[in-house]
């Protein structure tokens, strides 16, 4: 199994969950404790991913199907992970990812109500994966109504509208919750489900004692 | 199996071998004999493939490794085979493709001497194709050292220059055409090799031939 020096800590959750401010605020904490850390996202965390990435998250619902999504995520993630993540944790640098194959499954799987099948995802995975995983993968849940009307209030002032998703109906938002939280059954080792209704601050504490208890040993104690 | 009334015929082989110059002489002569038919390619023949040909054929050789780009590839390709060959075949009107799958095995398991391996190959196949092939395959070979020349001669007059393949090493190129070959070996029923260093003309009537005599019955004699 590829094993490396730096820790992977995925955060995952449907659309306005906070992810990226949680990432923000936890980045700070770790570069306090002196370790060095990116923060990344999928799809989009390379030059050439980016291009992926808009042609994923911008125009028509029904510009493609759900396998062709999913293809294109792995192909983002393979490329992600060979150029970024991998690189960097093997310098023993810590990698914080907005969004990882969680959201694949939960979306293409779950969102879609099983349209693409989980052992064409778990092939997808082994092929542009490996047999990596994340040290830690954060899931935070929200009630799709109030994550998403978050999320159309943000892409107010967005100048490319990221909404392909976001226009799907309620239903396909209650199975993407639904999705992260069978995940996590699936692998309570890696992932932990986190209440995102709170106040950021207090989010951020529930994270932070997290990682300190996970990781006990490579963090300071402040 | 997925099958339908229209035909499906690729045209296959390296850079500079005359495929899309045979693709229209050919359309023009099924059209003749009142066969509605369409042109096409890969990657890029639907609006959202034009997005991927253009991350696939620019740019540095090394911004992806070739697992990503068998993603990309099959990504473009179910793209492709839903919005438009499979809705097209199944109104009895024959596609013709510049490029479709052995492209994808002749570059990414024989170009890159099996640095993916087929295995990996045919399972995205099954992802995004399921079962269906061509109904022909013709495969123009030519000696690589000609194919280059006119390539590089076509791309001094295209704007955007499509030559992230062609600034591959030589041995590169010679891999691509024995894997073709292989390819045919392999398929004998569904694929014949082509000499493509013969003048246009001559090649586009063994083409012709060809197509007569497979599709008999289907076809006008002129």
């Amino acid at each position: 199994m590829k094993t490396f020096p730096g820790k992977f800590i995925t955060f995952e959750g449907g659309e306005g969950t906070g992810k990226s401010t949680q990432i923000k605020l936890l980045s700070e904490v770790l570069a306090n404790c002196g370790i060095k850390n990116i923060s990344t996202k999928e799809p989009g965390g390379t030059e050439a991913g980016l291009e992926i990435r808009k042609l994923l998250v911008t125009g028509d619902k029904d510009k493609m199907d759900a396998v062709a999504e999913a293809l294109l995520y792995f192909a983002d993630r393979r490329i992600h992970m060979a150029q970024k993540v991998w690189p960097a944790l093997a310098e023993n640098t810590w990698v914080l990812s907005d969004r990882f194959a969680d959201s694949t499954f939960a979306y293409q799987y779950y969102g879609y109500n099983k349209r693409v099948p989980e052992k064409v995802l778990k092939e997808l995975y082994k092929i542009s994966v490996e047999d990596f995983k994340p040290d830690l993968t954060i899931i935070l849940d929200l009630d799709p109504k109030i994550g998403l009307s978050r999320s159309f209030a943000k892409a107010d002032n967005m100048a490319v509208k990221e909404l392909r998703f976001e226009s799907r109906d309620l239903e396909f938002h209650h199975n993407l919750r639904n999705g992260y939280l069978e995940i996590a059954k699936q692998e309570p080792g890696r992932c932990v489900v986190l209440d995102a209704d709170k106040p950021i601050e207090d989010l951020h504490n529930d994270i932070v004692n997290l990682v300190m208890e996970r990781f006990e040993g490579e963090l300071c104690r402040s």
